[in-house]
């Protein structure tokens, strides 16, 4: 089976991040690539970024789709991802919808570290459009992608609202997981893992399908 | 990887089901055993039947437990899957829950197909507590395990209420759900199949944590 | 005080329609114009559509932009909503939006009419999108633009469900609602002229803080 | 087209606070005219004094309303709305239903200042009442009617709650909204100016569909 | 203790029925009195009617409030249930507010007999009201005050909706819950002694809190 | 009439404090047991000790239930209510569900009392099961069983949130709600009164229900 990553982004550091990710996740028999998306700025923040970087979202996909089973799109605000679904019948994951629902599905409320105070809106509209808005319980702006500022907000989210689970807000924390779920001892959630075993369940359960 | 399927009913027929389930669902470097409770009724209908059941399913998971990574609970109302969760760090995932929780993310609105008029109140309350009632639309009773039935009830559903998704509420429909599927042009969700990649996902995504 | 409508739809013949609203609707000191995307397809229906149009409505709200006060966006999907809002800061408002809010604060629960089965999701995700989903009872798809057909499906959806309100759900519908709420003895509301008339009070609004 | 404003208090200078408002919001064709309560207190504040205040506010809109197209209920808890909806064809708009409304309409949270702690429960029920308190982030009790100690409490719900748009819940504030947004950099709402366009608008929706 | 019913109606039948219910209710060591609002009319439906029946149902209160320990305010639009609670210390419940309370905690969604089409909105205002109106899954309505009609309501309700529990959403229903409950084989819940069970209730625990 | 107290953990101080309150409750014509379960652990904390403490619970409804008219599930996370409830038809209230929908029910906003932090996550979730997780602010947890802590917890709840209602969320806390209400002004509830007012009506309700 194999998977793409789709960075939405033209920061090829984070295809960087997202593929040793995927290596260390190491789901059996599934072979991950990342691509990104060239003309789209560094890190897409505005409506006008994100319609940018659909263009050439559906050009992959359609261009390079067929080696591929599964999609993930690997922008914690999910841009284009209802687009994305729509031209192709293969699973298609968001690693903010990932993150998000399974966050909501481990316990009785979660936050939300987020790279900066403009997202703040954002995050709440797509925790509502996900159905997890009433789960949500803060979103905790981190002041940077250090392992020890995501710890620090992830710290002040438990103590302030009681959060059972905290979800990764951005794709440049996908390798923060580990270390702050054992200094924090409840779960820590990384969209790009959390689409990316969610993505190769869904092509299993496809293939099932056809033999029944 | 190694997942247990527990059955909490006695019913060996729906084992036999459960194994072609998995088998035909080959998630890649995941083995799946089934096992049932011997002492539970053929088929845990009430709350004391789940008590009853609940006993054996510790001594499962605290007896065979060390040699898998993972369980899944199989029966469609989730019989003491919060006990069950409390006695191991390893992912248990219950059928009820993967499959309305998936169904209720992939689009507007589900229905559930049901075994029988006395387990609709408690669907309602499950699709309540994993936060998924706001989008359940109906939940129809099937006449019997025959595809036939389950696609009648399914087809009513789309018609009376115009759900996005069919959830097959039961672990004896679980070989029903391609069929169903082609027939209504819609997804439909068998909770052990859901069940099963989802708690392979969450054993794989454990492992890596460990690596960062 | 001018309004720019902007057809996210290359059929000329809905201009035509709302130019006819937009005259009746006479709000004092408005001027009304509409234009269309001659690059869309006649009717937006997919979401690969949508992003077609947006290109071309941001052109128009930059390049024309300057001569307007206030921006509806007058497909009743609402499309590229948030994108023309964020390129301005002039007030933007969709007719959905318009139509959908203002029906579920005149009462107890309201039904929307609607071109075609592939619409209801897609209006259940926007009522959601706009916390209205609560008050939304039913989607009832209506067999033509024609006034009696409209009227036919209000009436079922009164009968059904006794809502309060109707939304028609489509810019052809415009010039329907009047003649429904007669039949029906309910308000009957049009995205068109709930869209200008809320575009008009913000515009004033806005000039009224510079005051104070 | 005339409105008019009853004020469901006794206090006239609020009177002349709302008549600057509407004078400055200068609605294109509107003429706005302010009356109020006599018998009521200076300040409604408990249910009694509502059930006062809408003897007179009947009697008010019995006899001179033939001469008005609108009404604007013009206290910020919404006294005897539905008892005066009643009774007249003509729209009628509560400055709380408004503000609430439209503050929830634009973005993910809002917060409300208001005059007094034993309001803050009534508030909350006024927000569920109109379907807006799942956006209700947190409610604000303000020194005084001072624009500076508005902005004070403005600026903790901000802070606090990271709320994007304040509602001013008290009739007094009405000229405060244009300083404070200022200096918040989010919008401000005053239900006085809320109404007044909103009912504008409703007249003249109307008026339009009787041409249809 | 003693607990005085208040019938916002004028219609001396009523108070006949509720006080043979009350009589047989039989609470141990409560003593029930029924009085009624001479200038209501007969049947209390418009706003106008319940701010009318206000007055006089404060001057119950004050009047002969002393000799007694609680109120019920007992006819199922529950008029100024929040004026009567404002005057006094003592309890005050509502029987629409207790049944449709009582009736969402006993299962997982209740139906309302309702005596006609114009109570449908304000029933489901009520339930909005009160928290309860996510498990309100419809309103029927009876063709009369007879035991016979009112089952088949009922029967309607439980055949379509699968509902738990049935709330009787009229006074003049009061003697009818019994005969239903047994036809159906479910919860049948009249108002009248719920409201009265519940404000004995809570006058054994004011005084109870007295002591500790 | 006859009302069993159950105590699902086997610290018989906790029933001396229950049969005080129940004594000081005094609810005409109604006679007060209370009985512990002797093979759970002195205070029930995790699912494996709610399963223990059921087997014997039935033992004692099925032994000694025909003594009695109904019975409370006195632990505040109401351990096996469905299962108790399932195995009589006579009325089972178990004191969280008294205490929180009566609290949920008096105002808009309440708050829990906590005996630890690892009972949060559990209260919000039988919060939700209630229907009444919209109206909980906050979980406070107190130091001890001491007054002066709980007051303290209290207090804080009603200063962060402007909670109507206090919660107290332990059976130990049984005796402190007089001492709490007075000095904060706020209603303060303890499950074992409302557990035991709710039942004796409930009782009665049902004996009356036979006459009609």
């Amino acid at each position: 089976m194999r998977i793409l990553i789709i960075n939405p982004n033209s920061d090829e550091n984070t295809d960087r991040l997202m593929a040793e990710k995927a290596k260390n996740l190491a789901l059996p028999g599934v072979e991950v690539d990342v691509t990104h998306v060239t003309r789209a700025p560094k890190l897409v923040a505005s409506y006008e970024d994100q319609a940018i970087s659909g263009e050439e979202m559906m050009e992959i996909v359609r261009g390079r789709g067929q080696d591929y089973d599964a999609f993930v799109v690997a922008c914690h605000s999910d841009p284009n991802l209802d687009l994305v679904r729509e031209i192709t019948d293969k699973p298609v994951v968001g690693i903010a919808e990932a993150s998000i629902k399974i966050g909501a599905a481990m316990g009785n409320g979660y936050a939300v570290i987020s790279p900066g105070p403009k997202s703040i809106s954002k995050k709440i509209a797509l925790a509502r459009k996900y159905h997890c808005d009433d789960l949500l319980r803060t979103i905790k702006v981190s002041r940077s992608d250090d392992k020890e500022d995501l710890l620090k907000a992830a710290q002040e989210a438990r103590k302030e609202f009681g959060v059972d689970v905290i979800v990764l807000g951005c794709a440049n924390y996908t390798t923060a997981d580990g270390y702050i779920e054992r200094e924090l001892g409840c779960p820590v959630l990384d969209g790009v893992a959390c689409a990316l075993f969610l993505a190769a369940g869904l092509v299993s359960y496809q293939k099932c399908k056809r033999k029944f």
